[in-house]
């Protein structure tokens, strides 16, 4: 939605690099990149003269051809596939005449289109990916920093447990190891499209026929959609997909899935920053946060705005989805609606992880202020230790009606439920040592559970995913 | 989506007058006109001083202000209000000092931009309003052309009976003036918004009370919010709604019903359009509708690009009503969140029903091509009036039984059903009058019902709308 | 989605009346009405013979026929209209013989479908449209109660300015007011349906021709749509609209901001019974509100079950949009998927609505508890009343400069902002008057702005529109 | 939201399992198997006694607890595992004395009800999976069957190049195997839900503390956690995922690709089988495909309603995918919107995945009308091989060029297109040598392409899959 430089309704795409990668420009070199990757594929199978990859190479910058003429004869032809094709050839004859018979050779729109969005969808998704992995690398520091950072979990609203903020972030931690796998494992295998006209490659194989009577077409036809797709980096398909969407539903729901699980951080982060609550706050620069109206106002802006761009996804991935059902060998409307969605996703996603990667590093913990809210309930949120510690004496059911009474007698006179819940172990004639070990059930520390060790499993599942990525890029 | 001069993604952007409408320039305009309409409605209820009316008229054309600056400095505190209002008060003291001591008072952010979001919505709510006008001059004129030309009417994409293609294109414009009445009825009544920081008019009562001692501070407010209202040319709501986003549910709601209503008369064009049917064609012009690869192809482009842009507002419908769920005085995502899909519905609109208006006038109807598919079944496709004629003589089920059974007999032997049904009545000794009958019932004008009715009907309902609202207006 | 009974998915459900209004009964009632209704008709417009509105009475009861079989037998046709025939047929026989001839006599399963959907629809709106009523009048009572009741103001999470309990049960009480008013609009202006096979009624008019060779076949198959739609209580349509959905998706929309009004009542409420905040709590029945693990909580439970209410109706709202594309004369598809989600809709407006009209009830409001939490800031919350004070001393921009550096001042020394503002205007030599008059901006009170108005306008606006509509039932 | 024995508005579902495996019961089941594999995972740790094994098998039939109870009880806590909990405790302590104490330990109801649907959702996916396997039998021998069937390729509704039918079902069986696969892949990886009240585990904790001082606490805890997850066919996640919800979204949108791309196959079947194609159709059953007012109608109903099916999956995904923005440690509201959608996506794969594997092996395929419609255009399908045939010899450009305006030419004379360009070879004084092999290019075989190729590479594809996932199973 946001032009090079931003919208004036997409503040966050404004500090983005999204543009660079969705953005036209980035379409347009998409689409040149895979006329010429199909030209040098042909080359590759003997289909076309050698000379044609001196051609592509003469051609290949995309920025000199005219973005705006382009754009403005799309129209015609319903989509910018067949202007393109007119002024690449224009280019590739002023190098050398003839080169362009060689040009969008045994295709049509929709593979060149496709096979653009897929290069799109590979690029800003790897974008993704890394800034997910240095997203990743600040929430695994908080984790480990704030392992003994004592806080009150929540359910439905209201205090439930403690918890630890390095719990809490280890939680964030591995939603966005897994989103970053998810994105990851799609990214790799976003197939090229070669189809032609119906998905028959009817064109390339009555060429291989013609051109190259030495060999089987069928394997002539293969190397060149081996060799297409191998040019580009992308998935060599079993057949085209030009209507079998799911490559296109996988990449918007993997973005969006990105999207909405650093959205979920920012959530959390509005709510903690809550003036009542105030453990967690986002360090604002000059002129951040701000209001037009109240003086006093430190807005938790960066997170608002993430919030809102994970909002926006659903709807987008719904419109995905309806356009698995399309009919014919290319479909009147379902294929044309995917584009624009695709692009919001992968923009959404670019600028919603870039932001709550810096997000990240601007959280001021205020553990004292985590600790004092723990202690506003006088007691009650250590309830379900307390009852732990009581079935052992007293059997499961038994403890947890002496809990749930002294609760409401602790609410109700607001007393601290540990010296209610003495006192009636007390007039029950029960000893010191269970009111003792009762007691130490509202320390917060034995509240812990398994926080330390899952911060540790989520900090070495990210690194170790991490390695395992970086190993795998030549 | 799409910048000024269009999108690469979206051809139908490209011819369409959208973009000056709902582009960042209109929306800035918008945002201006709100401030300046406050500070106008400031001086109405005497809490400005006169010579704001001056500096006001001086500063008004937003044009001057610095887009790209504001964009960017949209991002510290979340909107684009907050800049604006620094650079609109630097203006206003260069006409005078302390001219800005007069703009946005009393309101807060959300407030401006709410209030633009309806301007916007209005002024291109106003426009499709018009242009699904024009669209539905042009369908009277092809139901009333086409009155007398029959055709398959096909449900479940089966021949079922006759109609013609008037009483279609009277379907076609019925759906258009409910649409169009829809959308005009929202967009006349489309509220201002002016609730201050959170809905109470606190400043605004204050500032009443120390400069209108003379008055009732309530009623003194109530002028401003009134006057603010009428010089924008909305609706004066009974108090804010910054969290209750009926207005822009149901603006969302009344644009994408507008676009579904075009894309289903595109939808209906590509299918008859389709080879095998052939009876309605987008005549195209030069460079219009071609294949990148097959030289043949004449592709009906216009409508399918309405129906990719018809099936994009329904994800887009959603979030809207997601954001109903607005909590606190101003919510963290769920506002943000409604601005770039209110903005791509209106825009979806626009380009759709220009597009649609200008495929109604391309439409070529084969009127002999309808005849000719009209007996493509022999005759089965009058299988419910020749029951409808048998029943008054043999009852409904017999009857139904009968044309069912020679129906069958009719496929499988592939001889026309009358002839068959003329057969099995003589076997059953029914006399020539009741045969004479049966034949005539398989005769096309014998079933077009009510169509010439509804055809004047709808007619009537498209001008009289018409006629209604161009008196409403100035 | 809750069988009678409910689900044990749905808890929402099993405490509501929804099922008798949309459950497959209901539906079936519908179905036999609009089938007797159009018997009726024929015979108001002399199509039928008399005794035929005997045996419409004889076989009114749906609750006779056998459910169980027309489920099973719907798949056959797509749909339940074709099986109902056959079973109402039978019973009509076994009253009169021949009485089956004038049943569903001129029409098409979409239109008895179509029509009992409206009906269906009717019914239960009305019953949200009562219920909301209701839950109105709830409100109406906490805002008077509590117009005197200072809270914080919060926008983005943050305490932004005070307002009273009283405005924000005012700002609750208008979005239900407008809700409601949509919905009603909405559910009187529903039409029936009565097309015949493609939407010509060319059988009625063959009908008319033969059977009342007397009159104008025209106005008699008009007669025939009038009365059909006046004996079911429906409006009379300009045409069929079997492939025009508009009523469907208005029908959708109102349901579905009707969920949304309310739930964004119940999300305010988990909000504001959070533990850390307390201002408002659900007064829990006995066994309400529990935990299976923790003794001591206390759920918002009611408030949680309709925020998931509202969470769903978006996407059920884009289903029924994205059939708006619906080709030829019944389309293949985009009819049959809107059965459930627009029940859907219904069901989850009953139950939320009806939940919401019980939550309100036991709404706790803790009076005290706000007027701590306005005091969490140490004045910082009253910064714009304070700057709004000030400016008309200092000017503007002087002012909001200065409450700006004065609350940073104030939160970083933890002294109350008023303390901090008085030194600096004492430091700069301002006389003790302005500072008098700044230390009153930190009066809730003072704050309050027009909530009183606001309160009485909306009270009214509830009472009026109650009692309008009171009046045009009969 | 069909109840057992089918709604009346699902006629899909009427002959469909789908209620036996997501039904109330099913997912009863699914939350005693739950609870009771916690229990025995507790054996398994030495948490709880050996005897315990034989409590579980005494009340591991689910059918004997009721249903309706707990079903209205589940209101007051908002979700059914409440009185799940009792219900069983119950039965448990009529078993023996003191086992209630050893159910439900540890957890909370949210890990009961989350893994109850990971229950749910691997046996209705594996199901969908295997019915998935068998419409691809059906398809893969369609496609070998009908590799030499030539028929119309069509994009954007118009005739483009030929294809084969073969090729046609090859593209359905490809979407259909990535589809399975999908789902298969997500179904085989889902997680249980173990984490406490909130994620920590701190009870478990506490009582391996206690209970098994001879152990390390962390060490008992994770195998508590594998041995649940083992026992019921589960993964065993890195930490509790009870605000990540991918594993839903994940489910979520593997179950709506499945629908979507069986509802694909319907929708191409509905356009073949349109009246003026009529190349496939739907063999339709005693009874099915009627009309209530045609009776010559035979409508491809499963087609439709599959279509319908798919039409509904989009706005239920969009649902699950808001879900992510799940607040706390566990959110209020967020969490129960999703359960009834995701119970939706999967009853419509089941019900549409079956009904397509009932349609592939009732679909007629009329070859004779596939060829008969691929000389409707006078050989303009032809236009690309003639093309390619013509390049050779004269440059792609001027092929082209020639071509297209012979076309022109061919539909304004009304002649073949091989003739009219035949004429204009002969008169730019072509040889014969190339007139003949343009000719040939007006073969069906000739533009086959790499159609059989593709079948057999899926027909692999599919029997491989197959192959290596029965190997998979036990």
């Amino acid at each position: 939605m946001s032009a090079p430089g931003g919208s004036l309704l997409d503040p966050l795409g404004v500090t983005s690099d999204a543009e660079h990668l969705v953005g036209d420009d980035a379409w347009l070199r998409a689409l040149v990149d895979a006329e010429l990757a199909l030209a040098r594929a042909l080359v590759a199978a003997g289909l076309a003269p050698q000379w044609m990859s001196g051609v592509c190479e003469a051609i290949a910058d995309a920025s000199s051809l005219d973005l705006a003429a382009i754009t403005r004869e799309a129209r015609g032809g319903g989509n910018p596939v067949i202007p393109l094709v007119k002024h690449l050839a224009r280019e590739a004859e002023s190098v050398r005449s003839g080169a362009s018979d060689h040009l969008h050779v045994g295709t049509t729109s929709q593979d060149i289109l496709d096979t653009a969005a897929m290069l799109v969808a590979t690029r800003s998704g790897k974008e993704v990916v890394e800034v997910l992995g240095r997203l990743g690398d600040t929430l695994a520091a908080l984790a480990q920093e704030h392992r003994a950072t004592a806080m009150a979990g929540r359910t439905l609203g209201q205090q439930a447990t403690p918890t630890s903020f390095g719990l809490v972030a280890a939680g964030w931690l591995g939603a966005v190891t897994d989103a970053r796998a998810r994105l990851a494992g799609v990214v790799d295998s976003l197939p090229a499209q070669l189809g032609g006209a119906i998905g028959s490659q009817a064109v390339l194989t009555e060429l291989a026929r013609s051109r190259r009577p030495d060999a089987a077409a069928d394997e002539v036809v293969a190397t060149v959609t081996r060799a297409y797709a191998a040019e580009l980096g992308l998935a060599c398909p079993a057949q085209a997909w030009q209507t079998n969407r799911l490559p296109i539903v996988a990449a918007g729901d993997a973005f969006a899935a990105a999207t909405e699980a650093v959205g979920r951080i920012a959530l959390e982060v509005t709510v903690l920053a809550r003036t009542e609550i105030a453990e967690v706050s986002e360090r604002l620069g000059k002129g951040e946060g701000g209001s037009s109206a109240m003086p006093h106002k430190r807005n938790p802006v960066t997170a608002v705005l993430i919030v809102a761009a994970a909002r926006r996804t659903p709807g987008l991935v719904a419109t995905l989805h309806a356009s698995m059902l399309a009919e014919d060998q290319r479909p009147s409307g379902a294929w044309h609606a995917e584009w624009e969605p695709l692009r919001e996703l992968e923009r959404l996603a670019l600028t919603a992880a870039g932001a709550a990667a810096s997000l990240a590093t601007r959280l001021d913990v205020d553990a004292e202020r985590m600790r004092a809210n723990l202690e506003l309930t006088d007691g009650l949120i250590f309830s379900e230790m307390a009852t732990t510690v009581l079935a052992e004496a007293l059997g499961k059911r038994a403890a947890f009606d002496l809990v749930e009474q002294s609760s409401r007698e602790a609410a109700e006179t607001r007393r601290p439920l540990r010296v209610v819940l003495s006192g009636r172990l007390s007039a029950d004639g029960h000893d010191d040592m269970l009111r003792e070990r009762v007691w130490d059930a509202f320390d917060p520390a034995r509240n812990l559970g398994q926080a330390n060790a899952i911060v540790a499993r989520e900090v070495a599942r990210h690194t170790g995913d991490d390695a395992a990525e970086r190993q795998a890029k030549p």
